[in-house]
């Protein structure tokens, strides 16, 4: 048929596999809905003699994916590659340039590349689209640019990254420590051998910085998200959360505050009524807050074959039923400058433990250095004595600004009964 | 400018007001987000001489919606006023066959003659988008129209009425009863003075018969969803549930079984352990399991007029952008006849709550109607004793058939020391 969608698809991973898969297999259906056919011609990946799960025949293979994105027969690429630089950012620049749309995962090449990718899109008249990026099956991108398009948003709060959410749902369990459930997790596939983008937070910063521009019709700003990883956070924290009623989960936040605009991915300690503290295993959630709306709360699997290729084929369905809006919401051009709220300037509460001598006086030199530099306490937890010896001392404060804090915090830790480096965990009132 | 969409809204209660409202005050932000201004040139409402929140400046007024709907100066009628007939489904008709587009909020009228909307809406080429009409501010009808389009939809399951959740939640959290708390929802503007239509179920199966069309491609069929209201929960059912670890809800179930397509509306017993049984107050919660995607829950406010205004924004939007989607996912004309399954197939299991006499030889009547009709038990209740006076028992059944388990209850009812209509409350698995 002569307006049949032609589809080239570059990377054959679990997710480039279950695209061209569904597409095949779901041709018929998929066909109704659209009202037209959906036909990869084209595919690329490492090896050709690689086994697949899906039929070759009249699908012409590329060795090199540059090829593909400049091949006659293809309507549209979809790149499922990975990384911000390299070979998956030429091959989307490559295909835009020769006028086709462009679908993609990539969460990095997007917080990195986004802009520039929507601009080019824009001028050759194509599509860009990527809600695979974000929370994976979770059409998220798609309800903020258009379900929610009647609302000034006010935040954005999401678990982005399932890989952490398994492990601290796991330490929570088990109450085992961070290296022990890092260690299953990567054994049963669920944490990269490399683990770093996931409990480092740079995964979720990254789906977190494409967040906000949709939310606040900013430029992406990778570069200001304020991020920490779940590294530090040790069995002793989660059980003294639960004690206090809090789960921790590591938050991506984006906040329109005085200061400007808050992009921050750190743990937070959530009160265990609500819904976001019991999103449970590698599950995604993301909560937004208009003006119109109030709060919604999406949640579903984010990452895995199924539910990233859920999210590839919505946005290839929507681009061949015709639909050009812009990838950011607004035109790339119109995007604003970010102007980003320093951390400095944060308001909240706060979890600190501290492990102090048990000798007479620490309560007091502490609770006065916290009195000085303005910062109330709401509860303390001190179990037990143990004269002498080295025993965990934990505080909730009141609100507070993240500088007193770090002021506070700065000079407690050189107090002498103070034997290691205060840790802090945020509160975060949902 | 020439490229403005002039929109007339019907309809000016606190849903219409919203809507003209936002428009008119975050007419720059919409602009941006639509690439064209939208403006408010008509309305229709019963009284002229209401003081109104938004400007009527160079805003036309109808005392007859009808006019509105044939109005030159009118590129698309927002449709406000509500009810399956009358002036409601004339404007709507009218408005369709004028070639102009149709954004609703009426989910009676859609449940009633959506399919008959679409289909001419098809034929004139405009568009007929009704998001708000299911779910208030959650954006779910699109997410399955668009964001879920790659997947077969296996079942979809909602809290969809918000003055139901609000009731149950009610009597859940003060042990009161349902009559007691449905008058407090009535002081508060949560309950109409006439309740029927939330509380006997039918509104959420109004708006269960749209999501079945949407998840399966059929056409809607209102008349063949089973539908049972709340007025029969009893503070005892809730706190009965509440010790065997389940909250009681309406959900809307429509599920693809062997036998058809199950539509049914009715009090759910729901483990708390589930995002679904921890919905508090007037909100609401879709979740939905497609074959690629897996399980996704959307939550947020049902009602309202923010939420809802939110919802017929987005569409207007849509329609605005030039997204023209089918109103039911595909072509109205494809959409194939629902195949009913009846509710006597229905399997699940079941709590059962009997009034009985307490004297020796109940328990083993009741036990041995329910053995020969094949309903096996995985837990009773029965608190203390008193001998010879009434006493509650509660049971909790393994998976049967709906018909076994009537069968069992029409028997049990004739017992002789049964002193009231045996109780029963499905048992829905999330």
């Amino acid at each position: 048929m002569s307006n049949t969608l032609h589809i080239g698809v570059a990377g054959l991973g679990t997710v480039g596999s279950a695209v061209v898969q569904i597409l095949q297999q779901q041709a018929d259906l998929l066909a109704a809905r659209v009202g037209r056919p959906l036909r990869v011609t084209a595919v690329s990946a490492r090896n050709k003699g690689t086994d697949r799960d899906f039929s070759m025949a009249d699908v012409n293979w590329y060795d090199d994916a540059l090829s593909l994105a400049a091949a006659p027969e293809v309507d549209m690429v979809v790149e499922l590659i990975g990384g911000s630089e390299g070979i998956a950012k030429s091959l989307c620049e490559t295909a835009l340039a020769n006028g086709k749309h462009v679908v993609t995962a990539n969460k990095a090449l997007i917080a990195q590349h986004g802009v520039a990718l929507a601009q080019s899109a824009e001028h050759h008249n194509s599509a860009l689209l990527f809600e695979a990026a974000v929370a994976g099956g979770i059409p998220i991108l798609k309800a903020m640019r258009e379900g929610f398009a009647g609302n000034n948003i006010r935040h954005v709060i999401g678990i982005l990254n399932g890989t952490c959410n398994f492990i601290l749902d796991q330490m929570k369990l088990t109450g085992r420590d961070f290296s022990d459930v890092l260690a299953e997790a990567q054994a049963l596939g669920y944490a990269e051998a490399d683990p770093t983008f996931d409990v480092d937070g740079i995964d979720t910063a990254h789906k977190l910085a494409i967040l906000t521009s949709l939310a606040f019709g900013t430029a992406v700003s990778f570069d200001d998200v304020h991020i920490e990883g779940i590294r530090q956070i040790s069995a002793m924290d989660i059980q003294q959360a639960d004690e206090l009623g809090y789960n921790i989960k590591l938050l991506g936040i984006s906040r329109l505050t005085e200061h400007g605009i808050e992009q921050r991915v750190h743990p937070c300690m959530i009160k265990q009524d609500q819904p976001m503290a019991l999103i449970p295993d590698a599950y995604n959630a993301v909560e937004l807050e208009g003006d119109a709306v109030g709060k919604s709360l999406l949640q579903g699997r984010g990452a895995g074959g199924g539910p990233t290729a859920s999210a590839v084929i919505a946005d290839i369905i929507d681009i061949a039923r015709g639909y050009k809006v812009p990838a950011f919401g607004i035109p790339a051009v119109k995007l604003k400058p970010l102007s980003p709220a320093v951390m400095n300037h944060h308001e909240g509460a706060y979890y600190i433990r501290l492990s102090v001598l048990d000798v007479p006086g620490v309560l007091a030199a502490v609770s006065s250095i916290l009195f000085e530099e303005g910062v109330s306490l709401e509860s303390c937890i001190q179990h037990g004595r143990a004269p002498g010896e080295t025993v965990p001392l934990a505080m909730i404060t009141h609100l507070t600004q993240e500088q007193r804090m770090k002021k506070a915090l700065a000079r407690i830790e050189k107090l002498e009964n103070i034997t290691e480096v205060p840790h802090m965990i945020r509160i975060e009132t949902l």
